[in-house]
């Protein structure tokens, strides 16, 4: 089995598991209770902020755990807004945020704030200067993704952090991280970031949990109530297994983060290389570097390809096939035991064209025929080869029907 | 070890923690993906949702996994109010609800929300009289839990249905269920009941992890907003291991369910009748049982006893311990392995009185004396002896520096 749809979900860690499975029959204490169950369930909790403190340089305080992904950017924004109303009642975001963003943006257009969704260029990358033309006096946040889920454009969250923190200290800054975390070292406080999301599932840790850092300062609102766990910004007893598990894959991630993201990176290249030599298919999202249909890959200098290739990030690839629509190619895949995702798979199987896609001027055809592929820790050097072999047979074959 | 903090958070069944830890490493895909690995995870929610839907004889659909019985409580409370306040204003609850409701009804409260506040009786039980009094033509919801968390009162969660859905059909009714839920047969359908919450880890499931029960055609907004997972009503994806583990958990009760309830009624008889042969302890919650302190339940009649303490939850008993403080004997028994709570270990390490204990008229002495005793599948028939023999020691020895 091929399986490159990691940033759809990831393979649990063996070790998070029977991590989790220990501490879930026997550290099963509730954190807010008095007696020692309970301060041992706590001190899972303590020793997991302090893992993310130390991976984030900020301090453990500064971080709240959550359900996962989508609860962390809806604390952030939904929290940071209903907050801060009196400040101001402008928003800005992208185009190419993940749902969990832009469907929170719409409620808060409901709620009656205004939002302004900044475009992309054709790699999916946002620019510093329509950033600065859409910050205004009443803007009271900004929230923009780290690397974008479906092509794994890099965006420059650090300028735009620093830009904020120079020109308009008092707007907050939220950056989603769910895909850019455990494959890049991010520290929010040196980037001007003020929230950012995480999710457990993206880097082999358990699904149903997430992080949110809040910097000291920045004041949220809950979107949830009750027993006043996290400072009272997210009641609920804590899911303790499920958050030392998640700290344990983070800490396996970046222990050796280094070395894994050039491991990512070269499989990237290979995969990218090999798809550029087929017939019909462009690559999306790497910046600099003109991989459009019938201008190979494999003809560019090496170099010029692998230092391109490091201006996205090093797991995601976005390809468009000519003439074959995703799902059909999705399934034939599927066959020969390879999985990818047609688009994002982090939303519900509605057969929407991506948005992220069109914003970046996508043709129609191209738009249809794209698929994602993702890799993680548990993919290895001899996949790309295996998975554009495989593809090259497809192609022919599905291209017979459709072409004539 | 004697645990008897299980209203708290109960330990993982074994069985429940493997298959957790088999779905994150082997079925570890996406439910939102196409390809099969996601129709695998799918089914393990499918499977999950079939389950819970036979044991509350509901439609699979009306059924909502969410990150656990707080974030049920406030999807239906915020979720119903918000998408409701176009057919009136007021909403009616009780004093002793858990936190995850009463903060929520204050979140409500700010947002122009009208709450009516339901008294209860020395045992802790609302009176149908006053619910109906308290009801009007702009009331939209009413929520009164199915158990109470701190002294086991068990609500007329049915008879308020009824009532509602003969003479306010258009009223939707909120149970609490997270205490009551895997020890009692509970059928919101035929109890008039629309929304119900539920929490897996105090059945023995995983921490994180809730379910809350929407009957069809009631409308609630989502308080998440995202990808669009679960009929737009909670966005995020599926925590498929701990729902999986939850369902487990509810199938092994369920399954057994009566005779459980009969070892547990059995043990926490016992429990009762010891307590009260101890010098100035008075047993909270029972009612048409008048076990205060002086009045030994000893000397009642045993099936008397026996069928009074039937009218409350077979899994708590609340007693209260004169001239002694709770956190104080709560740490003694600790020193002796006996684990219990000082009111509800819900909420945050704050040492405030209990509002469910004030509301039942219990004086302060005795509100600062009080312990919870809560029992699970775990607990066995010995207990109780040995706990009430530790308990005589430890109450001469502490009375000693008290009384004087």
């Amino acid at each position: 089995m091929i399986y490159m749809d990691n940033s759809a979900t990831t393979r649990c860690f063996d070790e998070v598991a029977q991590l989790m499975a220990d501490i879930m029959c026997n550290d099963y204490g509730n954190p807010s209770s008095a007696h020692h169950l309970g301060v041992t369930a706590e001190a899972h909790i303590k020793k997991a902020k302090d893992i993310f403190a130390q991976i984030l340089r900020c301090k453990a305080d500064e971080l709240i755990f959550t359900s996962g992904g989508t609860e962390s950017d809806n604390l952030a924004i939904l929290g940071a807004a209903r907050a801060n109303k009196r400040s101001g009642n402008h928003i800005v975001t992208t185009v190419v945020e993940h749902p969990a963003v832009l469907r929170t943006m719409e409620q808060l257009q409901e709620e009656g704030f205004d939002i302004t969704y900044l475009p992309v260029d054709k790699d999916g990358c946002v620019s510093i200067d329509s950033l600065e033309k859409a910050v205004s006096a009443d803007t009271i946040l900004v929230s923009v993704m780290h690397t974008n889920n479906e092509v794994g454009a890099l965006q420059p969250v650090r300028e735009i952090g620093e830009l904020l923190k120079r020109r308009y200290p008092g707007v907050i800054f939220h950056v989603d991280a769910v895909q850019g975390f455990g494959k890049a070292r991010i520290y929010p406080k040196e980037s001007g970031i003020d929230m950012l999301s995480v999710s457990a599932h993206k880097i082999h840790g358990p699904k149903g949990v997430g992080l949110l850092y809040i910097a000291d300062k920045t004041k949220v609102e809950p979107i949830i109530y009750g027993g006043g766990q996290q400072k009272g910004l997210r009641s609920g007893t804590e899911n303790v297994a499920g958050i030392a598990g998640f700290a344990m894959a983070a800490k396996m991630l970046y222990d050796e983060l280094e070395a894994e993201r050039e491991r990512l990176y070269n499989i990237k290249t290979e995969l990218v290389r090999g798809l550029s030599s087929l017939e019909g298919v462009q690559i999306n999202g790497i910046p600099g570097c003109d991989l459009t249909a019938g201008i190979p890959a494999a003809g560019l200098n090496a170099d010029l390809l692998s230092a391109a290739i490091r201006n996205s990030a090093p797991h995601i690839v976005s390809a468009s096939f000519a003439g074959v629509r995703a799902e059909v190619l999705l399934h034939a895949l599927e066959e020969k035991d390879i999985y990818v995702s047609a688009g994002s798979a982090c939303a519900t199987h509605k057969p929407e064209p991506s948005r992220t896609l069109q914003a970046m001027g996508l043709k129609k055809e191209m738009l249809e025929g794209t698929l994602r592929f993702s890799l993680s820790k548990f993919n290895d050097e001899k996949e790309p080869q295996e998975v554009v072999r495989v593809l090259n047979e497809l192609l022919g074959e599905l291209r017979k029907f459709t072409r004539r």
